[in-house]
């Protein structure tokens, strides 16, 4: 069935952010720049190479823009993200999740040979890397890829600092793939809101990660690079001195979660929130009953819900609350005495954590002040 | 950027489904067929109609099965849905949502002007009934329209017994609508586990509801149409005398928290859980921590996450549990002594909540034991 978003007609019209069709996603282009302008910066200011994590935004657009402002790639957790990002001509990917089944490293593969400008994948297991040595051998190709360390994480990732070294002798040994260094992602530590508790964690487990890498190349082998890290610790790691790049991700949107977390920034100017949703009044019947509400158009399809709920940004009585309402719908709580929204009034909300809330949406509205001035897809959604 | 679902290659294989690109949203064709019949088989039973939702399926193959089986239409929550549905050829669209933004007014009567099968919409407000009313009238259509009743929800609908009179006499009295009854959906009664409270619940509002239809024939209202209702509330709903028709979505694929509500079914065969999702194992150094486990690549980004967690229905060393874990990875974990499961292994999850899960796919995979037969779109995925 073909569908068109009825907002394509409004970009460039004036005042066209408060005509939208809700519920809508939208960008604030201003403070996405600023965001993207922000971390290429502090990690040049570090010397430290940034190669921001996709999985946040699933955009080509986006993912341009972070290169163009300095980053030496893009970072993918699925290799559907990679394939699209691929075929939008960006360079230096790399896939952080290990790929195992037959159809995922066929797919890997094939990637690999048309991607001209750097495809690289994590390895977390001797006997996956040997496949992926035989089917790139297989296909004529050499593939690189990266030690991957759980760091206390333990989603992926080798258990042990000895696990590694065998990952890497492996890799090194196989001609047909090429050892390009160590991944370690601390998602763990990234949304501790304690700074001094966050940054001894950090401090830990970068000491481990230290002596990891200099073990291998007291060994002879080369690690070209180190990569992980995230928004939380980004500042952290980029200090470091163990880490050659940074995966950070959320910076670009921020979210109610990250700003909590967040909220003791260690240094220089905090990330701007660059992602809301716009939702409109539906209903208002609730408005007669004491502790009254009104109801939008945009509930728990229209944001993430493992997370604290959305808050609002703009629109609204002052004091107002969202809660979730069904599918299709959220209660919009107002203090005793303020004036009742309107039938059609909009409301902007802050997505609770911007990763899965981008997953439900086909498009970001990209708005400047009042205006609708583009349309992005959300390439790369719902592509494993 | 033109992406293919890998699967597609994978139709009519000889143990295509032990095979697909993971991770994957699936149907049991043969439990769906039967869930479909069943529901259909005992509101033909009681003398009701079948209306069925399709926010659950979005998909416009399902919703024709449904028809087919005698469903006389479809509810659909979003406007995109329901575009999508009439797109699809499908009778008796109804609108189950108040449209109250100008564009979506537009949308609508552009709609209803092109739906030759019938569409109706929910209205809740005399200021969006009459904006209706001249929308309809300058497109020169008669646009069909129920009445919302909130029934103690209060997310939607009117919030008394007045205020529906009031909607029905001016919606009887606007040339260019027509009015074609009421709505009423007790979404809290839904998913009361203890059924002699769910009874005693939904008797009080059949009660009330009964007695606001007679009112408005007492007025001489015509009434044809007294829908509502839902998975957790069809018997006892559909036996009630009070609704013409039902409009119960879940049944056609059932999830953990439908299956929990519905344990003490009233009377006759329970629907059968006719959706899944298959994901794989693509880490496993977390099985040599104690209290062991396994990582797999469907996790908060594959799942609706506002409601228990998936559990395990093949695959999976016995007693296996699930927990998100991440984004894109689940952790599988087994009881103690249990075989820890290889790479690439598959384990095939209920899901958590049928609808919010089903929107996060952009295809069904459709399948017969243990080959896969066809792959749907979920068509209105995304569609608001």
């Amino acid at each position: 069935m073909t569908w068109t978003n009825p907002n394509i007609s409004l970009i460039g019209a004036p005042g066209g952010r408060a005509r939208l069709d809700t519920p809508a996603l939208c960008v604030d282009l201003d403070a996405l720049e600023r965001n993207i302008a922000i971390m290429a910066a502090r990690m040049k200011g570090r010397g430290v190479a940034l190669r921001p994590h996709c999985k946040t935004h699933k955009s080509v657009t986006i993912a341009r823009m972070q290169v163009a402002a300095g980053a030496i790639g893009i970072c993918c957790t699925t290799l559907g993200e990679a394939e699209i990002m691929v075929a939008g001509g960006l360079p230096g990917v790399h896939i952080t999740s290990p790929q195992v089944t037959p159809s995922k490293i066929e797919r890997l593969v094939a990637l690999a040979a048309r991607a001209h400008l750097g495809l690289t994948v994590a390895v977390d297991d001797l006997s996956n890397l040997a496949v992926l040595a035989a089917a790139a051998a297989a296909a004529g190709i050499e593939l690189g890829v990266l030690a991957d360390y759980s760091a206390g994480h333990h989603r992926t990732g080798a258990a042990t600092e000895d696990d590694v070294l065998s990952l890497a002798r492996a890799a090194a040994e196989a001609t047909a793939l090429r050892f390009r260094g160590v991944q370690s992602y601390s998602g763990h530590i990234q949304h501790i809101a304690e700074r001094a508790e966050q940054l001894e964690r950090a401090r830990v487990r970068l000491s481990i990660l230290g002596r990891l890498v200099a073990a291998l190349r007291a060994e002879g082998i080369e690690v070209p690079i180190v990569t992980g890290s995230g928004t939380g610790t980004h500042e952290i790691d980029a200090a470091s001195g163990v880490f050659t790049e940074i995966q950070a991700g959320s910076y670009v949107f921020m979210d109610v979660d990250y700003h909590r977390a967040m909220a003791a920034g260690l240094n220089g100017p905090n990330f701007e929130t660059a992602l809301f949703v716009q939702t409109a009044v539906v209903s208002r019947n609730g408005a007669v009953i004491p502790g009254g509400y009104v109801t939008t158009d945009a509930g728990l399809k229209s944001f993430a819900t493992e997370g604290p709920n959305p808050e609002l940004m703009s629109g609204g009585p002052a004091g107002a609350t969202y809660a979730f309402f069904g599918d299709e719908h959220g209660m919009l709580r107002f203090p005793q005495g303020a004036p009742v929204p309107a039938l059609g009034d909009r409301v902007e909300l802050m997505t609770p954590h911007c990763d899965p809330t981008v997953n439900l949406y086909d498009a970001y509205h990209v708005v400047r002040a009042d205006t609708l001035v583009e349309v992005w897809p959300v390439d790369a959604r719902g592509k494993r």
